[in-house]
């Protein structure tokens, strides 16, 4: 059977803002599945900031898109046709199929991984959000670059985000004495509060960001997991306790900047607090996966973390729905559902 | 016997660059030594960048030095007449006596230490420099922080400054592959290579900074000791290799603008690179000082190590030579001589 496979392509460089417009919606026919491949339906595509990075045409961590390439994103899909040995019709499944509708495959990994079962008995979408890259990542940041201790107080930016919800959630969980999360307006703090069960939220849009931080820890911060860069780490900067940690996974305030944006005035308090300051990028972790989805599972089917996934709908939406996170609008993982599964 | 001590005094707090009228000529009478003291003679005045930061009102791991208060800083003296049982005139002792021509005390520490004798068979003014607060600051900054690794390659700013120089003198006796020294001007970057003993020198003032580095270090930096700030510190975010570490000491390059100036645009090479960047203090390492003091001294005794002081003159020229600094005028650690040795 062949199929139209439709596919967000990258059309243009962004500068500055990231636009629809860098997009363009085309599609290419799928003749039929030959012997030793599979073909995946996708049925949630996952965004990240990180994905911003990938776009620019720049040195980085990993290759850029190319112009014209299918976007590169994690997805979650189900096959449905099979002439894999290890794979059967029905079965859902993960990996980096991209910002389209279809993806064929044998089975080999490529730089940015294979094709993963979705273990039985969750909802699939759960292994893009807090069993996925952005789960993932908060786990390693917290576990594996500035392991939280006993009693540190503790503050998260973007801490209503896929990964900053997660992180501040597992400081909790590792005996942080004080949690603090900042997010942009009340309804996210008061999910913070009420659902994440941090001790305080401080809204960035709101609210004096500096004043809240002297309040919130007037012997200041322990440990400062910063996912938004600019100004809030210039601030955080200032609130550090003598020999503080600062882990950065992200700078999402700067992402869309055509050129980057002046750093932390603050940063000599690096040396003035003796602080540490360390980056880190998930897939440096990787071979510790299994302790780490096995944790979050845990904690998410025990409710001692609470997740939240913002589930847009439609492929056509798909640059859209990526826009959500520059605009400050997810609550928790930004997800798309482009298809049921049958 | 009474005394007339003329003392440089802070006068206002600098706006901006410091200016010799920041401070004013002032005495006192010291009537006489009483029991139980001894009247301290100073010889060498010692400068250091930190000391930029001491005299802005600001918090910071000392208190700054008070309007009217004599300026704050180390120095080695002798002792002219002495009522106290354990120490006789004569000798030759330092501490943080201070701009000033005589110390009168009775030998209980301060907050910023006590008075401690010179070794014999060195020159004096060697506890100033390598043996002293900037020699101990490039010790610990190497063999604590991010310690040096086989086969590292290094590049140090600041490299022909008193810390600097004996920094990357070190990092080049612990091993390290290749040692590039930052520093302003011909004189120094020639010094640096022929008597420092560096692989190469780059002359910040003349050259484009970062493509020398990139010259220089094709496979990225791995650890970078940090004592400027600023621009350089911007060019070596982008220099540096994939899990490399920065040392940062300082950050001269900002200390004298009236408010903080914008850090590092590269910021988010911290997290790409998953770099790990730290900061200290001297202050918190001087329990290990007596090993420092033996390494430090062996190896400028045997000359594995070079080691440079700017001598300047004359107790009227005090603030003009601590000016130095900030001018990038000194090779080495900037003195100044007072008076001789009875």
């Amino acid at each position: 059977m062949a199929y139209t496979n439709r596919q967000w392509r990258l059309a243009a460089r962004p500068v500055g803002m990231v636009k629809e417009s860098d997009f363009e919606l085309a599609s290419e026919e799928i003749p039929g599945v030959a012997e030793g491949e599979l073909l995946i339906r996708n049925l949630f595509l996952a965004f990240e900031p990180a994905q911003r990075g990938w776009i620019d045409d720049v040195e980085s961590y990993v290759p850029p898109v190319q112009l014209g390439e299918v976007m590169r994103a994690g997805t979650v899909g189900q096959v449905i046709e099979s002439k894999h040995p290890d794979f059967e019709k029905g079965q859902l499944v993960s990996g980096m199929f991209g910002w389209q509708e279809y993806y064929l495959t044998d089975g080999t990994p490529t730089a940015f991984g294979g094709v993963s079962r979705v273990p039985d008995g969750i909802p699939p979408q759960r292994v893009l959000s807090v069993l996925g890259a952005t789960g993932m990542t908060a786990y390693f940041g917290i576990d594996e670059i500035h392991p939280v201790q006993e009693g540190d107080n503790v503050l998260v930016s973007g801490a209503a985000g896929a990964t900053g919800s997660v992180a501040a959630q597992i400081a909790r969980i590792r005996g942080a004495g004080k949690v603090v999360g900042i997010a942009g307006g009340p309804d996210k703090c008061r999910w913070l509060i009420e659902e994440a069960k941090l001790d305080a939220a401080i809204d960035y849009k709101n609210e004096d960001v500096r004043k809240r931080m002297r309040e919130e820890f007037p012997g200041g911060v322990d440990l400062y997991f910063d996912n938004v860069g600019g100004d809030i780490l210039d601030a955080a900067l200032l609130a550090m306790a003598e020999r503080g940690r600062i882990t950065m996974c992200g700078g999402i305030s700067g992402y869309n900047e055509a050129t980057p944006p002046p750093g932390p005035s603050n940063i000599m308090q690096v040396v003035i607090k003796r602080l540490s300051v360390k980056g880190f990028i998930l897939f440096d972790h990787v071979t510790n996966a299994g302790k780490a989805i096995a944790d979050l599972a845990k904690w998410s089917a025990s409710g001692e973390i609470a997740i939240e996934e913002d589930i847009q709908e439609g492929f056509e939406n798909t640059p859209k729905t990526f826009l959500r996170l520059f605009e400050g609008k997810n609550l928790g993982k930004q997800l798309i559902k482009i298809a049921d599964p049958e």
